[in-house]
Formats: C-alpha cells, structure tokens, sequence
C-alpha cells in the first residue's frame, strides 16, 4: 500500500529561496503570510490530506463513481464525509477572497497545499479544484447580484462548482458549441444542450452545484466569437439564499475512464434549464479564459502532485527490496542481496524524478507567485512583467508539468518491476490518472500552440523578451560564483538552444505557419527545460550560499546540489536534439498526405 | 470501436526489400518459404486474426479471467472457441520443427503471424506465446522421451506451455529462488515452492499445461549457478499419450492488473508436484535462456504490435475528427471545421509512430532472420554472425521495441483527445496492454544491463564490431546515391555518437562499472537508434531503386522516403543527447545517499 508524506522542507525552501516570499510583504495578502502562517498551513494542512483525504486514494479508484437511475451521482465510500471535513475545516477557502469568506491569502501559499491535496487524491481534490476555476470567473465577470448569491457558499465548499464547455462534436474548437441559450422574459435564459467530460458534473459532496456554462444566444456568429458565459445553478438559489426547486439540468450518464475514478465525469443534459449571462453577451471566450488559465496550472501542478506521490514509493520500495548486486561488489554483505538502490539505472530513474519534481514544485510556485503579482504588485510595470512571465509560461507549466508527471509516474511504476503493474500496490493507478492530465484543459499540443503560435509573438515578443532577460542575468550572476559557475555555464548553452529555436521560428513561421506548428511541442518542452533550469540555479545558489554560511541542513543542502548538478548533465542535453528537431521545420512532417499514413 | 488490418503490404516490402527473403533459399526452411507461401501466410494470417481474434480484444479487456474456488480459471468469452479455430488453422505451427508436427517455415515469417496476432488481441496471444517459449526449451533440452512426450501436443496447440521463473521474493535475481526439486525413487522429483506472475499459468482453453519450473535440488549453491529446470505437467502424461492424475500444482490466485486482462497471470502452488529434469542439474539458467531469448524477442514484437494497431486508429480518427482549421488557413472550406489532419502536431505524432513502426517492424524480421540464421545458415562463419548480431540486437530490440511501443500508443491516445481517455473508444486499453511490455521477461534497464555490461565486452565486442562495420558499410553505400545521401550522412552522424559512447564506456567502464549501469539505457536507445536507422537506409534505397525503375506503387515508396527524412530529421537528433548523458557518467547518480531522495 503507498504512503504519502507532504515535502514540507521542500516547499519552505522553495517558498524561501526561489519565490522569496519575504520580498513581498508590501503586496496585497503577503502580509499575512507570515513565516509562522505559512509553517502552519504547510504542516497542518499536510497532515490534513495525509490523514484524511489519502486513506480514499486507493479505494475510491477501485469503487469509482455511480450514477443511479434517478440521475444523481454517489461518490466512492468515505468521499462526503472526507468533503465535509475539508469544509469544515477551511482548507478550501486560503487564497480566496475575503468579502466572500476566504482567508485572502496568496495563491502560492494556496497552490502549495493544493500540491499536497493533489498528491493525496487527485480525484478527491477536482470537486473543490472545479470550483476554483467556477469561483475564479465570478470573482472577476460575475455581477454584484450574482457574486453576492453564489459565491460565499462556493468559497466555503458548502456548493461545488464546474465548467462547461465540451460538446460531443466540440473539443478544442469552441466555435463549434451548439448549445442554445434562449431569453426569457425574466431576464434569464433557457439553457438547451448537451455538455460532455463535465468534471465533478454530479456527486453527493454538496447541496448545489453552480455550473458555469458557455452557450450561444440567438443569432450569434457560428464562431468562437459567438459563445456566451451562463452561470447554470444545480438547485435554484431563492432571493434570501435559501434553495429553491431544481434546475432543468441533469447527469445522463457517468464515463468510463482509464483513471480518476474517485471524480464524476459527467454527460451533462440542459433541457430548457434557467441560466443567467455572466459578463457580456458573446464575451464567453474571454470569461472562460480566467477559468482556463487558472485551471491549467492546476492540471501542471496536478503532473507534479502525481511525480511526487509516486517518486515517493518507488524510493521507499527501492530502499525496502533486494534483488541483485552492486556492481562494484556486494554493498550488504551479510544479506541474500543489495536493495534496489545500488543499480544505477534504478538510481538514474529516481534522480530524474527527484529533479523534474523539485525544479517543477520551484516553477509552479514561482508562477503561483506571478499570478499573485499580476494582480496586487505595487506598480503597473511589476503588474505587466508579473502578468508577461506567467501568460508565457502557464502552457509550459501545464505541458511540461503533465508529460514529465506521467514520465516519473512511468519511471517510478518502473522501479517496482512486476509489482508495479498489479493494482494492489498502487503505482498503476498514479500512471492512469497522470493521464488524465496530458489531455484535459487543452491537449499538451494545445498548450504547445499556445505557447509558440500565440504567447510567443504577442505585444511585440515581450514576454519571451522578459523571460530571456531574466534567465541571462540570473546565469550571468550563476557564472560568476565557482559553486554555480558549471551548471550556469551548462543552462546557458541550454537557453542558447532556446534562443536559436526563438530565432528560427521568427524567420520561418511568416513563411508557412506549419514550421512553427511543426516544431511547437519541442519547443514548448525546450522552455520547460530552461524554465526549470533557472529554477535549480537558484536552488544551487541558495543551497551554495547556505551552506557557506553554515547554515541549514548540511545533508539536504548537498542533495540540493547533486541534483542540480543531475539536472545539467543529464537532462539540460536535450535541449540540442529539440532545437534541431524544431528546426527540421514542417517538410517532412506535413508531406504524406493522410492516405498513405496507413501500411496497409 | 477500434477496427484492425493486417499492414501486409508493409510487411511483403520489409521481406523482400529488408531482410531479402529470396537470399536466403539455400538456407534450411527457407525454400518452402516462397512468396506464394509467405503472401498466404500473411493475407490468410491477417484475415484470421482480424476476424476472429480481434473482435474479442476489447470484450477480454472488459471481463477479464476468472478464477474459481477449486482453481480453475475461465478466460473472458470467446477465447476458448477462438482458440480452438486458432489451433484447427494451424497458424500456431508455422516455424515449428516438421519433427514434432510443426510446418518448419522460417522464423522470420512466422514473426510476422505473431505481430498481426499480438496487434489484434495481446492477451490472448500470450496463451500461445507462452507454449512457445516452452517449446524453445524442450526442443533444444529436452530428452527424446520428453519431447516424444510433450511436443507434439504443444506444437499443434492442444496443450499449453508457461515459463515459471519468478517468485515473491525473487524477480531479475534468480538466485534467490526457493522453490525445492526432491529427487524421488522413480527418476522424478517432489516440486514445492510459490510462483508468481505466471502468464496462462492455468486456463480453460488446453486440457493439459505443460509448466516448465525453476528451481534448486537438494544442496545446490545458493546462487543462480544452482538453478535446475523441470518440466512439471498439469495433468500427468501416461506413457502411451493418454492424461492421467491431476499433478500437485494450482492455482493460488490471479492478479488484478493494468491490463492485458483477457491473459491470467497466476500464482502456481507447487505442492510436491512431479516434475522432471530438463537437461543437467544445476545448468537450469542456460535452459532458461533459450526460452528468455525467444521470449524478449516476442515482447519487443508486443511493443511494436500494440504500436500499430494503436497508430492505426489514431490515424482513422484524425482523418473522421474535425476540430480547429489549418494554420495555412481552411482546408475544407464547406465544412465547420478541418480534419484534426491538418494540424501539424497531430500529423507529428503520426509521423512519429509510423517512422518508428516502420522501422521496428524491419528491425523484428531482420532479427528473426538472424535467429533463423544462427541456426541454420550453410556456414560456421555466417551461423557466428547472426548469432553475435541477435544476441547484441535482443535487448534492443526488447527494449527500445516495447519503451517506443508505449510511447506511440500513448501519442495515439493523445490524438483522440479526451475521447481517447474513455474506455470504449478502445485507445486506453493499448496503452495499459503496452505498459506490462517494458517490465516482464527483464525490464527494459535489465535488457540495457544485458546490451551494455554483457554483450558489449563478449567475444571481444566481436559482437558490437560486427554491427558497426555493417552499418558502416551501407552508410558508405547510401552515401553514394543522390536519392539516400542526406539519410546516410545523417545516419552516419548517429553511428559516430554512437561509436563515441562505446569509447568512453571501454574507457571508463572499468575504473567503475557503475559508469556503465548509469549509461545504460540512454546507450540500449542510442544503439536503437542506428540499427532503426540502418532500417530505414534499406528501405529509402529499396524505395529509390524502385522508384527510378519505375516498379511498384510510387505512392507508397514516396511514402517510405518521405517517412525515412522525418526519421533523419526529427528522430536521430536524439543520438546527441543521448552520448552526452552517457557521458555524464555515474558521479551526479550515484552521488546521493538513499535517505537524501526525499524532499520531505
């Protein structure tokens, strides 16, 4: 059976020495976020998950969901009272809003107790992650009237929350959405469609559900341009907040999937159901981006939390099994055989994860950071840089995060040999639901276009331009310091890679956009390595500087710089064989015509 | 639902063109295998497991095996009827000695049977697969009585054959097997012990199971030099042919897991069964090796099966889906949408799985010619080798075969979407059939182990010499013609990086062996690269000549060059990369101490 321990040290170095959070006292809600306050989420809330929400991972994926013939959805066994626990105890409520009953805190600190829920149950924790997303676009496009009806008890977790966009015929292409909204003399418009793969959908965790709706009203442009933003209520909210008759919204059906069993996937049937326009008429687009953009970190860092929990257990198994020799002579002499740790490529597995995992924690609490500073920074240029550097790099996160979360989860699915692939030892469940991750929210390829197609040239390259900068001065500084001075030299030959990638894509994607389609994907994977590069070159520094102060503990401060050193000479290679990958261009890739992909 | 058809048009040009079938007439076997014969085998073949043997891949998938209380096990429905028409065709028989009721055909043209029938269902083409592995062994080490006894009945297929290696305590070590072999008055011996994870270890599609059981007589070394085989029956074989008793051994348990449900992995109770010796006492790891050699061969065979059969769908769906409009602006200008087709990140993963398909598939016939060869070619020199070849060639072939079958199938996944995500479009089962492929008959760092700590330094590297030169040599050769000169010269490029990393592994190999275990496997993928690579030489020359000779369909060797550019210019990059983490060496691996691993 898995255990899961929440990397608390980890996540206070991080928090320490990469985001910096004691720099941002002067920032709207940092004030709170004392040392103290954040100890005591980091340690309380770990417990919390390890305690209350892990114990359900399991089992739940074993029972998954059912639906029953009256259309409602009961969760796997222990689920509601888990929910209600997280209720109850506010875990849900750190970085939202206080007017509406959150604790205001940043959404770093938030979005490093979401890693541990993560890690704990990644099905348990998309009720209340759907929500967020459902909260955020509130916050920001819903009226007074609405925000004042529905968010406090979405806040609180007393009603859960989802977002609706997919259509059988519509996935990414959001222009093709058929679902109708009607107006009605009341101000308020009939709801009439289908929505598939509809996360937390139905369940029994709470009284209402508040769905967030995209839909198109009569005569709207058959296009993207057409999509409106509903907020759909599961149960009909009463003008004194009392709940009133049922919404013509039901769950069809529940899909069967590979993983994240413990999460209600739902076929969504609106039938004429009240909805009321949230922001603009045929402004949804740009409604479902908050919604979006929030939820792509939270499915990057869902390709972390899943990296971590499995990367535990591989470590702890090759620790507990024996099974051949070192190579360099018996390491236990007095037993049959060594533990799985003396084999190097055993080791090589598990120093993979163990740099992806921390330089990911790094980067996706150092993009939490950005977004805070988007939003509350002093200054509008801190506000503009904050909001460049985390537009460039949420497709990365979202990317790179999931394709090398089920890489590690694979990696450590690995380590266990036979025992990995039966399901009582729990490791192919953490490679199914990291699945998951790859494709919802947008495809990685998706994401990849995002990046290269859209961020890439947006304002002018300002953005890329920003992020250069602050990777070149950071290795400057790196190079000048003799116990960083390697590894800056190595990301600098990576960020140079990155830089003639940037540079090939300028001067070819005019000439046939499919040269930067062609190439998106290695690109987006050779930010990622850059991206997180700079993240372990501030570990190094730090861990270097610590340590010559005498500071810290020795031991894990070493680990520190081991890794980093792994980073670079194991993982920083890649970045060549992107750059030539990407600038291959689209000959070869778009030449066959679809007819003779088949050998047939 | 996933639909199926045999690539045989692919596989006629890798036997005519790759492995060059009509060379080979002069060899034993060879001559019955005329291109009548094969085109039979092959559209035959084809038909028979695309209509009986597929349609019950997804149903297995769903029901699984049951095991009842007295220790039989049911497989899903289908299977035994299924099975029986398999065994009344014959398509088990193809390569198997005319002496014992086999057809004696080449192996390389029953290795193109198998991948058809792995590609149409994996879990059942296990239960045979299996008997096969069997058969290996009693036919090269069995006595006459024993093979008079058995092999007839598990050629034709009316009996059944696993391989019983592992025990709980005992996975890659196979010294520490415990399971005992008493020598008793009649000749036999008292077979006690525990196996586990034990494919078709007990079914209802045979009436007898012919186990062939490791395990250690009485004082043997306590080491894998003290391992005997036995041959332990099901149910015990009268001396004139007829079932007698049931033997001592069932059926504990069958595992729960990720996938290749339709197979039953089992756990064997040997309670005093009676077994006998397979050749001599104590030279059971030799014994085992004939049946690990065939068997890793037929699982880098899976990878490349499930591969295709996943690639195949992915290839349908992106031709049905439309989603998004080319960035080149509307390919279909009547229609909502374009086909996911036209997006070149799709197209990428495509082309992604078709180069490496097309490739693995050359490589699995090529290297079934050399087994072929090794055995049965006219002289010492040539039967030498073949030999050092496959043995070279085996943990790559396992390897990078089933870590690349993974990948397309997880890429494929990816193309549907989230639709690839539900069970019932079929793509998810592909991957979790593919996953067990990189674990069993030694995970792939075992094969990688195998190829750089073992077959590198045999002979000499007589064995490593031998596939350079031939590399070499056709490098030389493609160089010389305008239509594959870019390839060779890119070919080329990779042979060197490859040569580099073989240097610096004689180089630093013995100052610390761990400098090869942690190079491992980055160097099993580098050597997949250029033998792949060698693979599409032959096929763009062969595609080329054709071509100027203005033979064959010019569509599909345009297809076969424009496949071979894309393997030059977006997959041998990789070969930098990956010398550059081999030279990194095993320092930044094996620098941290266990308990260093977690963050926590």
């Amino acid at each position: 059976m898995p255990q899961y321990t929440p990397p608390v040290r980890d996540t206070r170095f991080v928090l320490e020495h990469v985001v910096g959070l004691d720099r941002y006292a002067n920032v709207d809600g940092f004030a709170a976020a004392t040392p103290d306050t954040v100890d005591a989420v980091l340690e309380e809330g770990g417990r919390f998950v390890a305690e209350v929400i892990f114990p359900l991972n399991q089992s739940g994926d074993l029972e998954g969901c059912t639906r029953h013939d009256d259309g409602s959805v009961t969760t796997p066994a222990g689920f509601k009272e888990a929910y209600q626990k997280f209720v109850e105890s506010g875990w849900g409520t750190l970085s939202a809003p206080e007017a509406f009953g959150g604790q205001a805190m940043p959404h770093v600190v938030s979005t490093a107790f979401q890693e541990y829920l993560i890690s704990a149950n990644m099905a348990f924790a998309m009720y209340p992650g759907l929500a967020h997303g459902a909260i955020a676009a509130l916050v920001v496009k819903g009226s007074p009237e609405q925000q004042a009806k529905y968010l406090p008890k979405m806040v609180s977790g007393e009603w859960g929350g989802t977002m609706n966009l997919t259509e059988p015929q519509c996935g990414t292409d959001l222009g093709l959405i058929r679902t109708k909204a009607e107006p009605q003399p009341d101000g308020s418009y009939a709801i009439t469609g289908t929505k598939i793969f509809i996360s937390a959908g139905e369940h029994d965790l709470t009284d209402n559900i508040i769905h967030l709706v995209l839909a198109k009203t009569p005569g709207a442009p058959d296009s993207s341009k057409g999509i409106s933003l509903f907020v759909v209520p599961k149960v009909l909210v009463n003008d004194d907040g009392s709940l009133g008759d049922r919404n013509a919204v039901s769950c069809g059906s529940i899909e069967h999937k590979m993983g994240i069993h413990g999460n209600a996937t739902c076929v969504m049937n609106y039938d004429g159901a009240k909805g009321w326009l949230v922001g603009e008429e045929m402004k949804g687009l740009a409604a479902m981006f908050i919604m979006m953009n929030a939820a792509r970190l939270g499915v990057g860092l869902q390709g972390l939390a899943i990296a971590e929990i499995a990367f535990q257990n591989a470590v702890q198994y090759a620790k507990d099994r024996r099974q051949g020799r070192a190579l360099t002579g018996p390491a236990d002499p007095g037993e049959k055989a060594d533990t799985l740790f003396v084999h190097p490529d055993v080791r090589r597995m598990l120093m993979e994860g163990k740099a992806w995992i921390e330089g990911l924690r790094a980067l996706c609490l150092w993009g939490a950071l950005q977004v805070d500073l988007e939003h509350n920074a002093g200054t509008e240029e801190e506000r503009q840089l904050a909001g460049d550097l985390i537009g460039l790099l949420t497709p990365v996160i979202k990317g790179v995060g999931t394709d090398k979360g089920y890489e590690i989860a694979t990696n450590a699915q690995q380590v266990y040999g036979g025992h990995g692939y039966i399901q009582e030892w729990g490791m192919e469940q953490y490679v199914r639901d990291a699945r998951i991750a790859m494709i919802y929210e947008g495809t990685n390829g998706v994401q990849a276009m995002d990046l290269a197609g859209r961020k890439l040239a947006q304002n002018g390259g300002r953005a890329v331009q920003a992020f250069g900068k602050l990777v070149m001065e950071e290795i400057a500084a790196g190079k000048q310091d003799e116990a960083t001075a390697d590894f800056a030299a190595r990301l600098e030959k990576a960020a140079g890679e990155l830089q003639g990638a940037t540079m090939w894509f300028l001067a070819n994607g005019m000439k046939n956009p499919n040269n930067i389609g062609a190439g998106a994907v290695p690109y987006m994977h050779l930010v990622g390595l850059v991206a997180v590069g700079l993240m372990w070159l501030r570990m190094a520094t730090a861990a270097a500087k610590l340590k010559a102060e005498g500071q810290g503990d020795a031991a894990f401060l070493d680990a520190k710089l081991v890794t980093a050193r792994f980073f670079a000479e194991r993982i920083l290679p890649d970045a060549g064989a992107l750059r030539r990958k990407i600038e291959g261009g689209a000959d070869a890739v778009m030449a066959l015509p679809p007819e003779m992909f088949a050998a047939a």
